[in-house]
């Protein structure tokens, strides 16, 4: 917004004439790469940089917005990378890092802050590790401290129990399930804490790829749950470090 | 099958001509009123008199099937009657009892047997109590002895926690649940008991009239939890009272 | 988790056996109705007390599940409820309020404390309303300092962008529409603040009673919004409320 | 029509007779090669050649199909065309040329014409191109000057604000998305001009291949806008192309 | 654009603190009712007044929107009206007018201008003209001259070919259309002209309450066709008149 | 077609002008009502008269397309009516019949012909009789014999059994079936004569309202079934009768 | 039957026991092979031999079943048979034979009869051309006189009218399509012969790989058409050529 | 239970503190290997070890799990294994074996017991074959005697009958089928033991990868039936071996 302001004083000032200013207008939020206009106001505007989305990407389009990113400064997390595409980014970015588990690229521009809070991201099976990694590292990108509690589903509910105080230290409890998605709602009727809940497409035959689970979710009896997209990790991740944050910067406060 | 032993005998015998043998063999079997073929055998067949599903059917042929049923010398159980299906046999036949809770209405032809084993019916809600009472009067028809625990949803654990112990001793456990439809998934993860899981249409939005529900039953991650369709308590009740019988009959003891 | 310590604290002096400490356990969570068993820990455990759902019960139901709420000290909250509803509760409880555009009952035992933070609800369209109310109310209810920006859909961008100073001062952002569902991300594309999106079932023919709208949200190419189910402002009210309770809280802090 | 009046004039001169008119009315319609029949007139009655639907057919019927096409004097458009349907292509007709960003192999009979009009398309991210550059050839193909503005998706909107007097400017605009599908109804509160929206299957999960975008586009709350099939850049461009011609050709000025 | 020029003008001389542009932006794009925001600027951005969807709002609602409307100059069109909400209309604005068969309430500030081009609504079956009607009304109310051709579904073909050559003079036609919804691809083999279509709900059992005829009138094998939500005939109209109006007013010309 | 050639000769003969017969050329075909066009040839092109499917249509609109069928000789037939509708015909033509089991209303102008052939229709249970009714009344209309079966489930397969003879020698076989739909499969297993399944609404929760029953027909793993819409009983009495009819008037023999 | 009437005779004489009886009646009608229990009577009592279903199947449970046919004197008629498994049978059975456009493989016992009667056999578009060849081929091994018409889809009408006197003069007409499915309703509108529809998964998108199509079929304004499962063209073949077959043998004569 | 007893019981006699007791009560349940927490009690629990369901998880994790279960003195039951899957198992544990029809590998640490009762498996089809194995060899690793019957579907009914007295001595049935799923209710109507259905992905086109089958088989006129997911034979194997060993242990007797 203040770039806004600062156009519009421009314009009070007579530097800038009515016409050059509706030009300019946007021209500093972008850098156009003629397939991509990577969004280099977005961590400002959104407390985030643009992330990259790799599927559907050739690696020459993903280096090149890896890229754009670094040359304005901002880190840089590109999400659902293949080893090739990590690859190709390592070749040019040798400080590019591959996250194995959550299929993450990270570079970093600057000094990782020292992390606040808590977010916990607890998962229901050994198959829905990667999107629970997913959502981890993207909140600890987000400069969240994140605690994980894997394999804790609702067939052996006493191995959930004994991480209830843990939970309940959470700012913000991402919770990861496929098949019939009953662990969020289990762990909400134990906690007072805001739960994403995250649907993975983990499960076969009526799961339909996750939709079974979601649904389950929507449907859950336990209010102050809310859901995003099936094996949505990177999406519930920034959603609990927002939360987390709000405790940090409270806007409201 | 004896029927049909004793058919062919009378063939054997020159009793009766290979013509009339063909044409007599499914007459025993029914009861023709043009509009429905009561199957008066299938109790002998199936250990359950034919029962009388009311949704579409016309006052009138609900008496009539009842008086069909009692003159074969049947039980009557009729299922989702309304009020005024009950008032039309209750005249004809006023030794007809409804149970309003359940929506049945019951004639009984003979002294009710002493119930045996043991069924347990649980439901998650208030508004599954319904579907549960259906599930649960039809097993005391068939001869099992019911427990009933409403409203112990996953929402409040420590409701359901105290119920275990009966859970346990239960030959079958009827677990009732709509919204998320959780219920199953918990209670099978804290018994060894067959379950029989009943989604109910409780629920609004993506609850899908129940779909969502029974799509959490079906993907449980516990086994040994089988479902039935959605609000359908009279098909869960015969399920386990089957099950309940078996270890009274035991066919392959 | 206190009162669990308080038994074991009995039992390790002797003052309890461990037979009467199980049966004790779970007893005084609740007041069994017979036809529901009232949560009255839920308060302590998930920092809400339990709420009534009022579709699919009756006014009987509803009038003893309110007495049980207030005769243990818990405030009461009735959603979806009918004016015929609220009638049969006012008529018991006089101080009952009904509060129509949100279609709530609340009941008020104690001093209502002072508002906190601040939580934002922005609506699509007239017909979105009573959705957005139930969240608005939910949220007021459980602490937190409400906004309400009504009727600023994406056909007049214009009408949503003199708000945006607003929405960015909250702790969460609760965003309801119904038809396309496009405001949430468009709302997103613009803060940096937690986003709780509400599919609305407004709309026809595909709209399929706010299915497109879900999906819509659950897909939206904004990261941090997450989702309830259609029409669930109640849902999103809590939600929303956890997260601005976690400023005043901080239990990571 | 003048074809039939042709007909019809030579059996009312009695040069034809009657059943000899009713055999050779649709002959000259069509070249039959037997897995196909070549519409050779569809150019005259719907101002587009036939074009190839490449995928399902093998590389001998595309090319015995482009040659019956150029044989009758029309220009070929074949769309979805791999690599290798372009090679054997290219063998029999050194002229061919393959557009590979928009998946089109196409060949000339005679001098394009010049351009005329404006269609605009619009697409909102990296991973819709394909869709939006078969649109974009398309409608050139068929006569219309075309804008393409790629990349502007509701996640940044100030990306797209700075290309609205091109929109304003257009004949018809294109609009492509995938996810959320939220762009078209964006670019509709915007402008005034007719809109053929797109939906892409880019997305996972809840996306389902495209149809929450599909969804999305059909409920817009801003009217004028009409919507073709997950993909269909074709489509969209054939229908484009005609609103751009109406102004050319007025058949109601 | 020309308004935001004039704001910038008084910044750009003095006589506007940015602060105060700032707020001043939006507000004369707009009426707050309160429940509503009434979008006065509409018809200049968007070259059709803000129109009201009558389907769950109060008459009372409806009331003052067309007030507002009325009050800032602009001529109002109501669809989905019931008799009951044209009543009210009626007792406070005298010259509302109530077109039955298409559902839609009209009132006019100004003298109607002369329709021009042609748009022409063809529809399948009896029960698909209140839809068709809602497509002609809202076109004719845009400024087209609108022919209606109703009932020449494709059981019989002979009655839809009389009426090609009317077809092949529209600048744009609607083709509206349930069960099958065949009826747009055998018109759009036979004319090139830019087709609307308009699945509707009429039909029954896998109709699907017009998902069939939607997806159909989706897939069809004729290009140039695009299609508006079920039973959408309001969108239909108003796609067919920009379409119209391309050819008066020539952006690209 | 013979009218075709009618015309055509008299274009030969230079009775008619080459534009006249353009006009006249689909005229004999239809009676425009304004908002039918009543098709009164169908019976000669199609060998069924149009039929009057009545929901969504006024009673007077009922009313003038009968009265068109009759003035233009053709018989009736109106299905679907309710009794009202019924009332409305049988006011102004008091030879209607009303088939109440069947929902059809009848109107004859002629002399019934003879029955021929046998056409046999089965249905699974009492709920089953009024879309077997439907296909069998239409049946008779279109000149077959027709035998009915009614309520023989698979529940009780002796039921079916004894019929066995009967369908063996029918020359087309109606099955109509709710539920799990099975019942066509096990006819089908049984004998070799062509079957029309009818997937009826019976049913509830996963019936989807006829559609489970649908699938179940169309998975049959029985070759030789064919299925129409769900309840369409109209459709599958033409489909057997026009069977029934091969064998009379055998185009091929 | 005359089976059952066999073993009753001898009952009747004595020279059965019952027990024996009721043990061999299934015993002749098949050859168990462990893994598939071939029905070998299936011929007589359905007119057709037991048809192998390839997908899913090995190599060598397909040469078995083959040479378990042969053996009892059936022709064989594998579908869906890829080269690898006609390879296979080849090797065993020499006089196999491939139809590789229909993926059908045959073997004869004994010599082909002579054709009777007529199935026609149409198709949309070139795609379509595998499932019509797999019904006509189908139809001919069940005896038919066969004629084909492809590539006759909606987009040119006129290709399709040339063809309607063959149409007329097949004692059963099967129609295959894709996309949008309104070729059957078409040509159903132009004659009066009963149509078996065929739904192909050619499209893309909302085609749903067929869905779109089926739902189109199912709910055609054409009565007297059915449709088959997706890509079923063997169904459709057997429907036809029983149909076609009904009037050489004609039971209700 | 007994486990929390000793627990307490420690407590009690002060040999525990509070603080211990909390800490080790879920303790001795689970051996945590990282990316898993083998559930070493639910043979205690649930009366059979943790299942290993190997799709989605590497050789290397199935290995481990493997070790930790044999290590706590469980047998191990692996479905769902790949060939690769079994070698990477065997190599460490040479005793394991593959169940390569059942896709199951085992190994056991202990004699196996005699198996009791009887639980009889039923599949309609060869290509049901492997999802019936999988509950065949599932029930006796769970101590069931099993009998199968393969490929008796309801084509060739009397390839079922004969097999009609085994199943009514079976304590449980189950039974397998795809394609339109109606053996269950077949087999339902002729014995009255309870049976467990389970659909299988065998078909194509509407059969939806079993979806088909599911809807029947929950959609079953015959009571008693329930359903487990598609293609879960492991889950019937574990209900049918419950119900079973429900006649041995018999808990309410």
């Amino acid at each position: 917004m203040s770039n806004l302001k600062h156009i519009l004083e421009q314009v009070q000032t007579g530097q800038l004439s009515i016409d050059e200013a509706v030009k300019q207008l946007p021209a500093p939020f972008e850098v156009d790469l003629g397939f991509a206009r990577v969004d280099t106001h977005r961590k400002r505007r959104r407390g985030l940089p643009e992330v990259i989305y790799c599927p559907g990407k050739t690696c020459d389009q993903i280096v090149e917005i890896v890229k754009a990113l670094l040359a304005s400064g901002q880190d840089v997390l590109a999400t659902r990378a293949s080893e090739e595409q990590f690859g190709a980014v390592a070749e040019s970015v040798p400080t590019a890092v591959y996250h194995r588990d959550a299929r993450i690229v990270t570079v970093d521009c600057s000094e990782r802050p020292v992390p606040s809070g808590l977010v916990a991201v607890v998962s229901a099976g050994t198959s829905d590790i990667p999107v629970a990694e997913e959502a981890a590292l993207t909140a600890e990108r987000m400069g969240a401290r994140v605690e994980r509690v894997h394999d804790v589903g609702v067939a052996g509910l006493h191995r959930l129990m004994k991480h209830v105080p843990l939970l309940k230290s959470a700012r913000a409890v991402v919770v990861v399930a496929g098949m019939e998605g009953a662990l969020p709602s289990v762990v909400g009727g134990l906690i007072d804490r805001p739960i994403i809940a995250v649907p993975t497409s983990v499960g076969y035959g009526t799961g339909l790829n996750g939709l079974a689970a979601l649904l389950a979710m929507l449907n859950t009896c336990v209010p102050g749950i809310s859901v995003v997209n099936i094996d949505n990790g990177f999406g519930a991740g920034v959603a609990a470090a927002m939360i987390n944050r709000t405790s940090d910067v409270d806007p409201a406060g």
